[in-house]
């Protein structure tokens, strides 16, 4: 605690971060050279960066790339190919395809599964639930992507169920696709903040069974790191014929570690399961897919067009699984990633932060003054600061207070949730270089800062 | 024509291409040097992968990147900031505000316009058409985010205007809004490939303005890269209290040009407009936008959650404009290419492939064999090889076997598509590398390989 920090960032305030900013903005006539650009940007905007390869960033889902990603990141970058098909890039579009069906093995998916690189979870969601939508609509005899809504008889009775903690890009989903977030059902969860299966089938009676097109189940909730129980809520849902979601964007690379792996157990069962390997596996930014079980799934969003698009096409054609037109090549960081590392490195570097925060866990539980949320499933802590004789409702405001004090500091950063009205502190680990000493070192220094509240 | 060409691709089938793909693909527990691991892509991936830097690649819009785009992309991948809100890059959230408004100056829109970085035009798009129906739903008396299409009284009425030769994406944008494609309302266009002003008013009247809740003007179609009338449109539009979306990704980069500008006039008319920098402009993949004449309309997409997006926040927080949760630092190469670069040499690398393909129209035209399609407005090249008493009912077959066999020599790429019954062939400049003498070239290859049908 008394060693010299390094700063993450510049910890300055929005206003002198604009007025740093502002040179970067006039655009003239006249160029520069690359060697003043770099030195204007080192001035100007690398302070104001987060530094995420500091074991004090803890904020956040994000990391510096594994070297082997970022190696294929600058090969994206000098050769910038566009994967759409195969009149922009043979190589890409192949490698893309040939990638997808290789990762839905990796993850255990049955042989006729396939998957679809997406930009970002929020976007792989929304096109799982209108990939459900779609076979729904199809069950009762129309094709969604034709009629719309207006097709089913109920239009106003179209439910989604989904973990009171699930992420709010299915909120965006529900919102984007016509149905309002009114057809967004939460569901309450358990001690472990994971979505109880009790709650979900009386749900599913309360509501109607048939009224229920798709459940989403969080495999690593955002907030909490909560993995809800797959193979029970697939196996209510299967018997109901309702369309299986696994939202894993952030928790589901755990599942590929033996210690880790029975808690997504049923993952196979799923319809859909979204993942981002641009959260800890070090893959740089946007980097993110869709696994589909049956890949025919994959159909309900196709599109041909003359010129782009032609049917009968005897190419791969990784742009008629989703919507983007223009595809960066995703596959490549990724690969090369996994052939850099091998997966027995690859491995290492996803259970060391869980380990990190599975002993901090059990640590802050000793410590005074010091209250653990939850019990983590992955690898984000829940914690307040509660001083002895502490007034009970002004402990909110204390928890907002160390927030903004720490912050301000730029040598650690941390986020803030709700739970239920608490408000809670919360400490993210996602890079192998995250100890349970930099997660401790950050809960100790929030019970310091508390003093001077 | 007679000198050694290096190849573009490897030309070679897919099989060949999957075969050779295959070793990237086997992920082992051992992991192999970065040195290894590039002599192994050498070999396997780069032969199939599409030069772009060769003035041959005439097929799309894609292009290597421009130094200074190329600077700032490689940055990224070092710090590989997610730039959603303050919490994970204060730097990167600031940039990404001020530069979209930035942009907005630029493309002469007024000053309480903005924009949001998206991932690609299809995706920007599709918000476009989502903010029209939010808007459109607010005047009828209700909150399109909470309850749907089902608030609407007539949810079997909804309908959007844009030209036969709209792009594909917004048959997926109306699908996934829950509309379905059959409120997609194609309109024809003229002699130019541009919409037809007194075909939309018709259109109008027949649909019945009421019903009318967007109309999308394509300013550079993809096909034949025709600029609607977009002040004759916004006019009509304006009158009748019609979002105007201006569909730019491809061409609205060409309005900076004071030669190209008059077929853009109108454009700060529009309610929003969309722009693909990761095309013309030389800066890689992905990188889009979707601006707004008024920026209160973004507020139609904001979320807020706990823990990520909190009320009252006083920080930039570009995620508030948009769908996804995770964003790329967008604004980063856009900004290091037009410091690098300056506007004049900007706009020269914009002008020059235009100026390309005007030339080589007037040639192809004068020449025996080829029949010119289209009158070019920005950069897309239409036309035929007709050779001399050929069967007219065979003449889309020759095409057809044109386009296979240049592609399969991988030294040259073009593309094809439909003009009404029409098979023709298509050629794109968007590298200020490609000339009229390369695009020459190609069309004079067609006309020889014609000989051998």
């Amino acid at each position: 605690m008394t060693r010299k920090k390094k700063k993450i960032f510049s910890g300055a305030p929005p206003e002198k971060v604009a007025e740093d900013l502002k040179p970067l903005l006039q655009f003239k006539e006249k160029g520069m050279p690359l060697s003043e650009l770099r030195a204007l940007l080192e001035q100007h905007l690398f302070p104001h960066l987060m530094d995420y390869e500091q074991p004090q960033f803890q904020s956040m889902f994000n990391t510096v790339p594994e070297p082997g990603a970022k190696f294929g990141a600058v090969l994206n970058v000098q050769f910038n190919q566009g994967v759409t098909n195969w009149q922009v890039s043979p190589g890409g579009a192949m490698l893309e395809e040939l990638c997808c069906k290789a990762l839905c093995l990796l993850f255990g998916l049955a042989l006729d599964s396939d998957a679809t690189f997406m930009y970002c979870g929020t976007y792989a969601n929304q096109q799982a639930l209108y990939m459900a939508l779609h076979r729904y609509a199809e069950k009762q005899g129309f094709d969604l992507n034709q009629k719309g809504l207006t097709g089913f008889k109920h239009p106003d009775k179209l439910y989604v169920l989904c973990s009171q903690d699930a992420h709010f890009s299915l909120r965006h989903a529900v919102r984007t696709l016509g149905l309002g977030e009114k057809s967004l059902v939460p569901v309450p969860v358990d001690s472990n903040r994971r979505m109880d299966e009790k709650k979900f089938r009386q749900k599913i009676n309360e509501l109607g069974r048939k009224h229920i097109f798709c459940a989403v189940v969080t495999a690593g909730t955002t907030p909490f790191g909560s993995v809800d129980p797959i193979a029970g809520i697939a196996e209510a849902c299967i018997n109901e014929d309702i369309w299986v979601h696994v939202d894993g964007a952030y928790g589901l690379a755990y599942s590929l570690l033996s210690e880790w792996e029975h808690l997504f157990q049923g993952k196979e069962l799923a319809d859909s399961l979204s993942w981002d390997p641009h959260k800890q596996f070090g893959v740089p930014i946007p980097n993110s897919l869709l696994m589909a079980k049956n890949e025919k799934d994959f159909e309900r969003m196709t599109l041909y067009s003359d010129y782009f698009n032609p049917r009968q096409d005897p190419h791969p054609n990784p742009g008629l699984k989703s919507a983007p037109s223009t595809r960066p090549f995703s596959a490549l960081p990724l690969v090369t990633s996994l052939l850099h590392q091998g997966l027995r490195r690859a491995k290492h570097r996803l259970r060391s932060p869980l380990e990190a925060v599975r002993r901090a866990a059990l640590d802050i539980k000793k410590e005074d003054e010091l209250e653990l949320n939850v019990k983590p499933d992955t690898g984000i802590l829940c914690f307040r600061v509660k001083p002895k004789d502490f007034p009970k409702e002004k402990l909110n405001s204390l928890q907002e207070f160390i927030y903004e004090h720490v912050m301000s500091q730029g040598e650690h950063t941390l986020s803030k949730t709700k739970l239920g009205e608490k408000t809670v502190l919360r400490l993210v680990a996602v890079s192998p270089k995250v100890q349970s000493r930099h997660l401790l070192e950050t809960a100790f220094l929030c019970r310091t800062v508390a003093q001077t509240y």
